[in-house]
């Protein structure tokens, strides 16, 4: 067997066993290996964006790496945004990233590049693989730097000689997976302490706090002390809805956070950061809690946030009191009228399919949709974790590979959905069940908001002009049946809610073009 | 003034005055300054492989830098493909890399990265502006580095609070710009001293040196001595057709570039490099030359070539030779049939537009256009110099917009196109006149023959499945019409002529989906 089998053996053996793809001419022995190996799922995607943005929704929803396939240092670098926002989410991905064959490096071929320095920025693991005999231990320690607590990113360079030539030993086996650090109990009773004071405390957690079971604790913890619920302003992953315990997100606009942060004493950390604000601001605060709010970290991201959380509930005898979970309340359908970003949110709260993965790049139109939300039917929640715009469309291709048996609801701003429009094609291609909901207002509406917000202005012809999007307007029917997905524009609240029904009653993908008022 | 003003009226005033744009939130200062600066034409893409891809070629057809506006490190990630392509072309290119602001980085908000880091493998010139007093003179700066010989790409770093800070000094003057270094008499009396031996030889040229008057010197020195005139595979712009010297290509496949360069005994490099193998190949050479060929460099890239083949031809006394140009030579319109490579390239010859600009991103399909189109009216030829696809649509944005007087043909693969697809966007609201036509073969055709050619087989079901652009079908036609560009599908080569006569015929884009038999 040749390297490129023993590596793809490796990663199947290591249950690494989904592959998005984007090859090229040096990865072509990788390619035609995974015929020779069973167990193998790929899933060709038509620009590296989407590659990489859907191996970042996989591993959200299916809690373990997928892997990529790139195509030299220019498909890595399309596909390095969504790293940016996967390494952000603690997202576990491992890239296999072809490269010339070693001995044609020095020749300094058109396509030639420094893959390693490409790779770095956003990747936590990075190596260069050297022979066809050492190529399968080198992919097992990529999966286990991928799987190293809370998820990193591992990038394996591919040599296209390192792929063809003979690999006499085989697959490697899996590595022994690192476990997150056990909590210091002197944080435990710190924390328990904090919140027994009677002080204004609140939880800020991420990562797989966010859990529906480790809500639980959380919403024990929250009954018994008072303390509040709240999340980062982005996570990868929130089990909500009806039936659990629901966390309020820090709002992204800073006046808005400062005032929702303002009067807290304390602020413990689980798995999260402190919270600042995503954009300097002249004359404004880059932390958004109040001076003298202690912050204390309960939990780093790399620890068990669950364990943080069921300890922390039993250290003040609430881990059996009962869970303040949130009932159903699906929003009234909102009647004739036009789509507002209200009227769009009752409409979506009005018709969530049971157990719907909600994918959130709905920026500025969807700021009401998540408070809305919060009685829907139980639902997961994903979001742009490193603010990075287009990956809303391939994370919705992640999320639906990993749970066949879910509908996803991807709800994208109109601006975002352009960055990677050509996922869609891939919804096509695999039929998966995704609706995608475009909210059109024709324009890069949060940058009109943020020129007054930076202290900009108003902005004359050239820049308004800059962040418009109605000349000519786009036509995301079209788009979305040029590559293969059933669509519909709607410019009414009852014509979303029909449109809705109809999407979610088929199986396969759609889109609805939401023309907002 | 603030410091974004500051550097827009740097950039204007040194001549740099079209800036290609995708911004964002760090980014509004710089934005709201072009209302404050007269002269800088702002064009908008809705994605910043657009934005990098339009800036290259605008750069090759004016001869001098566009300006890039890119937010953050994510936004220069998704650009950096073309930034690759351009380097490797020697674009001069002047990027503006909005970041967070100085005192903001230490909170690592969601957006950070190190930008330099992410700028590094793809530019020649780095900077981070550290303060609004000093902003005009890194731009400044960046602009001399972007247009030192033979052209680079300058990326320069604009903090939020570096852009809205007041900038006492104002704009900086354009520096001086550096010459090419003059060629050395002694090369040009060994260059002639070998080109008389009688030896067989090649003029092997990329660059200024495929600019029409250059290349008249060169096709005086090949009737005086006999030397092959020889193009790089891949080159950044040349001048050819009817009336013009042409030059041959060496192959992109190995075995036919070598059959090619077989027999002779001298290459000379006037900016080129010496030919090498795009990819490795299992038992084939990287060098393409053959053993025993001497490779004597007469000019570097930085160097003057235009005046390296005025004295080399003045040396050998044919500096006033007649020029042996071209004929004119219309293929016959290839009449009722199906649409193949060679009738899609007569059709593209008897009607190409006269001084008409050749984006030629056709891949696998296009193979024999270059010939076809050797008579054909003069015109230029834009090649994809660093082998990354996704460029043909962006390059002809930036090519329109520096030659508004002249028609520009778009050749793109079906597979290539979707990497970019954004970009007819901007060919529609800038207007463009740009006839886009898609080789339509519902495949990576040339990954079908690379998977031979590396030895990895014919591929079996899953190989040939990640190949495969058919399931479903690719609408070229309603992605451009959803996109704002008149768009017609074609599957007669009669069709495509009368099509490519109504495309010309009318101003602005148009798309011609050719759906190949």
């Amino acid at each position: 067997m040749n390297g490129a089998e023993a590596l793809v053996r490796t990663l199947v053996g290591a249950g690494v066993d989904v592959c998005f793809a984007n090859p090229g001419t040096s990865e072509t022995h990788f390619v035609a290996a995974l015929d020779r190996v069973e167990g193998m799922r790929c899933v060709l995607c038509l620009a590296e964006g989407s590659v990489t943005g859907a191996a970042d929704g996989y591993a959200r929803m299916a809690d373990k790496p997928a892997s990529t396939l790139l195509h030299l240092g220019p498909g890595l670098a399309n596909g390095l945004t969504n790293l940016h926002n996967a390494g952000r989410g603690y997202t576990p991905m491992v890239n296999i990233v072809g490269d010339h064959a070693t001995y044609h490096h020095a020749y300094d071929a058109p396509l030639t590049s420094d893959i390693e320095a490409v790779a770095r920025p956003f990747s936590h693991w990075v190596r260069m693989g050297t022979s066809a005999a050492s190529v399968a231990a080198d992919a097992a320690d990529a999966i286990a730097a991928a799987r190293n607590p809370p998820g990193q990113i591992a990038t394996l360079i591919l040599p296209a000689d390192v792929a063809w030539s003979e690999a006499p030993g085989g697959a490697a086996p899996p590595r022994a997976l690192a476990v997150p650090e056990p909590i210091d109990p002197d944080a435990i009773r710190r924390a328990a302490a904090i919140l027994r004071s009677g002080e204004p405390a609140a939880l800020l957690m991420t990562g797989r706090a966010l859990r529906a079971a480790n809500l639980d604790n959380a919403g024990r913890i929250a009954a018994a002390t008072g303390a509040r619920l709240l999340s980062q302003t982005s996570n990868a992953r929130v089990e909500r809805g009806a039936g659990r315990v629901a966390v309020d997100r820090v709002p992204y606009p800073v006046d808005i956070a400062l005032k929702f942060l303002a009067g807290l004493k304390h602020v413990i950390l689980i798995g999260a950061k402190a919270p600042v604000a995503f954009f300097a601001y002249p004359e404004k605060p880059s932390v958004l809690t109040p001076a003298g709010c202690e912050i204390f970290c309960l939990a780093r991201p790399g620890q068990d946030l669950g364990a943080a959380l069921a300890a922390l509930a039993d250290e003040l005898g609430a881990a059996r009191a009962p869970v303040p979970a949130e009932a159903l309340r699906r929003s009234a359908p909102p009647g004739d009228g036009p789509i507002t970003p209200e009227t769009l949110a009752a409409a979506l709260c009005a018709r969530l399919p049971e157990n719907a993965i909600v994918v959130d790049e709905s920026i500025s139109v969807g700021r009401a949709f998540y408070g809305t939300l919060r009685g829907a039917p139980p639902h997961d929640w994903l979001q742009l974790t490193g603010g990075a715009i287009g990956e809303g469309i391939p994370l919705a291709i992640g999320a639906a590979v990993a749970c066949p048996d879910r509908k996803v609801v991807a709800l994208e701003a109109d601006g975002s959905a352009m960055y990677t429009i050509q996922a869609l094609w891939t919804h096509a291609r695999e039929q998966l069940d995704v609706t995608t909901v475009i909210m059109n207002n024709r324009s890069y509406a949060i940058l009109n908001i943020e020129l007054a917000r930076t202290g900009a202005g108003s902005g004359g012809p050239k820049a308004k002009d800059l962040l418009d999007l109605s000349r000519p307007d786009l036509d995301f029917v079209k788009l979305a049946e040029g590559m293969g997905v059933p669509a519909v524009a709607v410019r009414t609240a009852d014509e979303a809610v029909a449109a809705l029904e109809r999407a979610h009653a088929e199986p396969g993908p759609h889109l609805i073009d939401a023309i907002l008022a």
